[in-house]
């Protein structure tokens, strides 16, 4: 039986649209055994609030409310990108003496992770008798171990369907549209974009992800091979490509505290490779004018209300069920993961330890690209995707010949 | 009695998320009278496919592959932007005479309604028999005389539910963020982000439309004051946002044939704002470092599947089964309209003379705004646009205090 006591839960890292549901997890599995849980605190913004004492009792909530809550994106206990140093450890077992707390539980990414590992570190180091989970949460699906990650599942259908949207403009309008897709160093939502094609000539045409070497001559040839063909081309690149090497296609400059740099909220990469397109075809195509276009999806992927995955919901529900089971299982600390036994698809969570999960993140297996490395390998991905995404609207087209 | 004969129907200009309703309005309406409409042609690439004889014979079409076809974003028919020269109006009445066309329907915004006026004038000039009517769409709702526009609605709809996501994604991680909306002479749908707000200190915080004069001194000092206030500051500006006397915030030179700048699918007015902004904070908040993003939506606002406004689907159905009916009356030539009866929400469709539509457009009522030109008057614009956007998802919130 595990020690009984009081129990914080905090959101960390980019939100995503059912990161709420994991929360809701966490809250309703602790409720049911009050005997364990005596108390459920949130922590708002994550560790900076347990260290400036400001919780969320959830006593206060109703059932209802937290249906509510868990169906709304973005982070409800508000979030946090702080990594944990070891005099914050003992800001926080301070804390948590005072106020009786026995289970902590995480919902992030990979960072996330880290800090619930040093917390789990600093505990033993400091003899503090402490439960400590890490939920996984993000729209990158770049966590290791784990089979996917919550919340990749809502971001690749918001960005399914906005390939499909813009595949079909395009075919109306003609020219060349480039999207830049959120991912720093993982191209699983870039890929995901590939959902988007239902007939032959069908976009995306061309993808891009930072599994592959990127070169901005390489990618002006593929994009006028299409379009000579097609009389258009609808492109999806991932913000994180880069060249040969690492080195950087733009470089932006600004750095988070985590040394990642800042891709989104801004258009610059797309502006990058639109000119560059633009320059190439005034080139070698001088004969006509061409319209070239660049949108960069930017946060609007990752929190979108009302374009959700109803299986991504579901298990983003059961990472946080799942962590709550693990300390009445008796474990002490760990990160929650998915797997997939083979057949018709269904999952099952584990535990695995929290440093196996913590800073670093896994990309896309290569083979999931096609080796030239300008598309994806739809074989192999779109088996592994489409369970995790669900139906997407339904699409007419005329045979017009 | 109309005089019988084919149908000629086409889709121009930017594409919409409900344009093929219109489309199958037509089509369906024309179907039900095979004593009048002897055939119905859809024209491939609107004016330029009657000038090249590329056309889709509906007959080949089952019912419910138009219902799903109407049920598809972006125009079916492929679109165009080419404006009607007296030479091209030659050559539209040697194909139409060849294939006996007496009906055309032409689906589009002022640009269109222009070129159908156009054509009915060349039609009048050269003594060919033709019924010209033009079906109005578009994201922007900057039509004249009619009190909306099919298109707007589900744009608008995208537009709120990314301020509703964004708006949470920024209350949980806090900073500045600019979202670009589409619109170049109109803030209709820059204004549709009031729809996000739903707490009383929900964003978006500040709204920038074209109808008011835009200053970088004063986005700044406005953004500051929100941001010292709330310690977030989340802001909706228009593409089409501009100095005193129309002056560009950013020039990026390219024109179309109809002599519109683009303004989409670039990132450079966000990045304007975002550096400006950025540069003004070191300023004026030296102490701390500030987290300022923009997003520019781009074209995912105008086609997005699975995002739709139902009674937008339904009234661009109207739109174009009216335009029909107002053959089958005796009618010659117009465009469809929509007027709102006071009292509850429903609508009356009429015909107006072509010119009344063609080429200018309309912009939003001055007092739809603020004084101050930062901000919707809310009490003028939400009894107009709730009814048009219908109902969002549910959002719920903890009390965090």
């Amino acid at each position: 039986m595990p020690i009984p006591g009081a129990v914080v839960v905090g959101q960390s890292g980019g939100p995503t649209a059912v990161i709420n549901q994991t929360l809701v997890g966490v809250v309703q599995a602790c409720r049911a055994r009050p005997d364990i849980f005596t108390k459920v605190l949130g922590a708002v913004h994550g560790i900076k609030g347990i260290m400036d004492g400001k919780f969320h009792d959830f006593a206060a909530e109703s059932d209802a409310q937290l249906e509510l809550v868990a169906g709304t994106p973005s982070a409800a206990l508000r979030s946090v990108r702080h990594k944990a140093a070891p005099e914050d450890g003992k800001r926080i077992f301070a804390r948590f003496q005072e106020l009786g707390v026995r289970h902590f539980f995480y919902i992030g990414g990979n960072d996330t992770a880290e800090t619930t590992h040093l917390i789990n570190e600093y505990a033993r180091q400091a003899g503090y008798d402490l439960n400590c989970f890490h939920c996984p949460k993000t729209i990158d699906n770049d966590l290791r171990v784990t089979d996917h990650c919550p919340g990749y599942g809502s971001a690749a259908k918001f960005v399914a369907q906005a390939f499909m949207g813009d595949n079909l403009d395009l075919a109306a309008l003609a020219g060349i549209k480039i999207n830049i897709v959120m991912g720093r160093n993982a191209g699983w939502l870039t890929a995901a974009s590939a959902l988007a094609r239902q007939f032959p000539d069908d976009g995306p045409h061309l993808i891009y992800c930072p599994e592959a070497d990127f070169t901005l001559e390489a990618f002006c040839r593929d994009a006028e091979a299409v379009y000579r063909r097609l009389g258009r081309c609808l492109i999806a690149a991932s913000e994180g490509i880069h060249g040969p090497g690492g080195s950087d296609i733009v470089d932006l400059g600004e750095v988070d505290s985590h040394g990642n740099k800042q891709l989104s909220g801004s258009g610059a990469l797309g502006d990058v490779l639109a000119n560059a397109l633009k320059k190439h075809l005034a080139k070698v195509m001088p004969e006509k004018k061409h319209r070239v276009r660049a949108d960069t999806f930017g946060y609007l992927q990752r929190c979108f209300p009302g374009v959700v995955s109803e299986v991504d919901a579901r298990e983003a529900r059961q990472a946080g069920s799942a962590a709550v089971a693990a300390v009445l299982a008796g474990e002490r600390s760990g990160s929650i993961a998915f797997r997939r036994p083979s057949g018709d698809y269904r999952v099952e969570t584990f535990v695995t330890p929290l440093q196996t999960v913590a800073k670093e993140t896994k990309p896309m297996p290569r083979d999931f690209l096609t080796s030239a490395g300008n598309d994806v390998a739809s074989a192999r991905l779109l088996p592994y995707l489409r369970p995790l995404v669900g139906a997407l609207p339904p699409v007419g087209r005329l045979a017009l010949g």
